[in-house]
């Protein structure tokens, strides 16, 4: 590559002749000087051009010296520069303390345009958030949008770090599946060949089990996941980035949750280090890392908690709903000062037939983990007996034959296991505080919403 | 959890209490002593109990004394043991070097099962794969397999941490699209919401190049990818996990092949460094690490060179086929001793529209690169130029208007930019001396594969 100089770099450059690469941020064209702020991946900086511009010699005073063609073409090049161009300039970088933004300036000597922007661009900083989605590669060159695929990237690494340094293993579990993997409502089919169907896998669940009686122990995955689901909600989509966990050998789903929040204060302090101050600068938050061990609540005293807070909730079926889950988060950062709180000791009946249950209680062993009021995670412990598996099953309306080859998993030994699934754009949103996971999401996919 | 310990750390335990868990790969009944081998993730070690077998006490010369029933429950247990049984042992380490397996020995204090094994396994580990592949979940309880996966494990760990310290961001690009990316041919249709189709990914190849003009600057992404490729060669899939990498400000295919070439090397030296002496014991072959730079051959050279070894390539677009690429391959290895190279200079006959051509040659500005003769990367640099690619894709009869959205990319500015996407199973197939893909995937998807 040629020797093109990253603008977060120029600070710490001597004085000289640079080259940089980004795109036109502004353009300021006045009479004697034009400013350009070019902008790249690490940050902006002010070009600077005193403009040479065409003297008509009818009006000259006196008899004018000729002027250098070179110079004129660069000013009227800057002229016409649109937002959004992409090119190369090199110059002459000089420190200069006046300059708001890092204190240096480039003087241009030569510029390159590598593709020229239309000059309307159809979105602004401040469009609604569909148009923005609509024009997403532009929406991505804002700076914050831009900071939240680094944390992205950030987070993701340190959790992939802290399962690999742990001996687990990483998977990459089929998407195409010839079976539901949750539930037959929400499915995407796929017409496969000769007639046949298959389905987008809705979690890795089954694959992930499968590890385990495969002997793998300790396993991860980041993939996509697809549910059919039709709402709108700010925390639902069509298509997702699932990130899974299992692990063998457990006792209950309480070393699912030890792992797990010990994996989230690992990523979330590797975020704030690297990441803090920029996240403070353009999100107007402080990214809290949170203490470990997270608070733990049982779901029916959960509820009353939420009760006594005046809430009633309306569903009869024994969950939170979204305001319940508001209020008891709201409760457990008042009494704990904790953003985190895991909800533990489900009902079977509002829990997957795969989920164990305790003998003494008849509740489930699982979790869910709620961050800032907003679930997060689903974990439990598996149950890997596969007659009572099957009695499970068959509690929940399912027939037994279409679930053989899960239940053949458990056929031929199995160890107890269990796990947890988080939703990669949850987070995110909760992380950086924002509204919508489509903010947070690369290309969001929504029952109305396929392109870009 | 418990205090399981993993097999592997036994060797460095002092003689005492333990506890293991695994499952049961062999039981070896004798009259008066009864050997389990347990695996479990880390290795395998040898359990020993002391049989108690019932005495019939009219054959007894002598009056009996009581039998311990403990001791004879626990015989008959071990006794009836199935192979694929998942089981907790407590016992007593012992160091003794007369025990092949490691050197230490654990004397069964008590055994629980977790989960039975029906008794007969449904396939050996020399079964056919197609069998193999039915029973996935059992092949994988295999050694040389679960190696295979703690291999890619490493790989992709290398290849991100790589990546994460030049400062790439890792993205993730949606897997249903409502266009086709790359050739409207072999592609998944997907039922989408009120009576619209939407596709599956063949690859991220528009989405990455989206971060390019969204001003990222380089990224990664490793995701599913998805064909309707009714071949069934050792060589393809209908669903595979593709290795992605675009960047900004490149001079051409070089800078891209240039990272390429230096992530392989990092990566495989990884792998040598963690699994280097377990792949020799498993699969026989010694891991080489690639020296950089790799060999580039033009396209049009490597022609010379094949049919100079004797071998006519029967196509007839200028390009090489299999039997041409281990041609090659052969060459390069006898030549430079080196077991990858880069082809460059394809023909914008057999290349994808939106591949940059040189002005000077009009080939395109691309390679493919070869391991151990079999292609497992397309890279190039993508033509920026909106007016020039509308024209490549007129001239391969494409119809503008269907590519509108991926044109709109290039029409707000755009940088130079290139990358290349790699096949994971390709690559562990090769680094591994495997005859096929099905081998190294977790779970293969062909035509008549879909389960489990």
């Amino acid at each position: 590559m040629s020797e093109r100089v990253l603008v977060q770099q120029l600070q710490g450059l001597a004085d000289g002749p640079v080259s940089v690469s980004g795109w036109v941020e502004t353009v300021r064209d006045q009479k004697k000087v034009q400013f350009v702020i070019l902008r790249d991946e690490t940050g902006a900086v002010q070009l600077v051009n005193p403009a040479t511009r065409p003297v008509d010699p009818a009006a000259a005073v006196e008899p004018a010296a000729p002027q250098d063609p070179a110079a004129l073409a660069l000013t009227d090049l800057i002229s016409n520069l649109s937002t959004g161009t992409f090119l190369t300039v090199t110059g002459d970088l000089k420190h200069d303390e006046r300059v708001k933004l890092g204190g240096v300036e480039i003087k241009i000597g030569a510029l390159e345009v590598a593709a020229a922007a239309l000059p309307e661009t159809p979105i602004a900083a401040d469009s609604g958030l569909d148009k923005r989605m609509d024009w997403r590669f532009l929406d991505l060159r804002q700076r914050r949008n831009n900071l939240i695929f680094r944390v992205q990237t950030t987070l993701e690494h340190a959790m992939r770090t802290y399962w690999i340094e742990r001996d687990y293993i990483e998977v990459h579990s089929p998407k195409l599946m010839a079976s539901a993997s949750e539930s037959n409502a929400e499915l995407f089919e796929v017409p496969y060949f000769e007639e046949k169907t298959a389905y987008l896998a809705q979690s890795p669940q089954f694959f992930k089990q499968m590890a385990q009686v495969a002997g793998f122990g300790k396993i991860f995955e980041i993939a996509p996941a697809f549910r059919a689901d039709p709402s709108f909600t700010s925390r639902h989509a069509t298509e997702f980035t699932s990130i899974d966990a299992e692990i063998s050998w457990i006792d209950s789903h309480e070393d699912v949750a030890a792992m797990q929040e010990e994996l989230l204060a690992t990523a979330i302090a590797a975020v704030k280090e690297k990441h803090g101050a920029e996240i403070e600068e353009l999100f107007g938050l402080e990214v809290q890392v949170p203490a470990i061990p997270f608070p733990r609540i049982p779901l029916a005293e959960a509820r009353e908690i939420v009760k006594a807070r005046g809430y009633e909730i309306p569903r009869t079926d024994g969950d939170l709903d979204p305001e319940g889950e508001r209020q008891i988060a709201a409760h457990v950062l008042e009494t704990y000062g904790h953003q985190f709180v895991f909800i533990t000791d489900y009902h079977p009946e509002i829990r997957a037939f795969y989920h164990m249950r305790n003998e003494e209680t008849g509740l489930t062993k699982s979790y869910d983990l709620l961050f800032n009021g907003v679930e997060i995670t689903t974990g439990a412990q598996r149950e890997h007996r596969v007659d009572v598996l099957i009695e499970q099953a068959k509690e929940k309306g399912l027939e037994p034959e279409h679930l053989e080859f899960y239940l053949d998993f458990f056929r031929y030994g199995a160890p107890p296991h269990g796990g947890f699934g988080m939703g990669l754009a949850r987070v995110l949103m909760l992380l950086l505080g924002q509204e919508s996971i489509r903010e947070v999401t690369y290309l969001f996919r929504g029952p109305t919403r396929l392109a870009p």
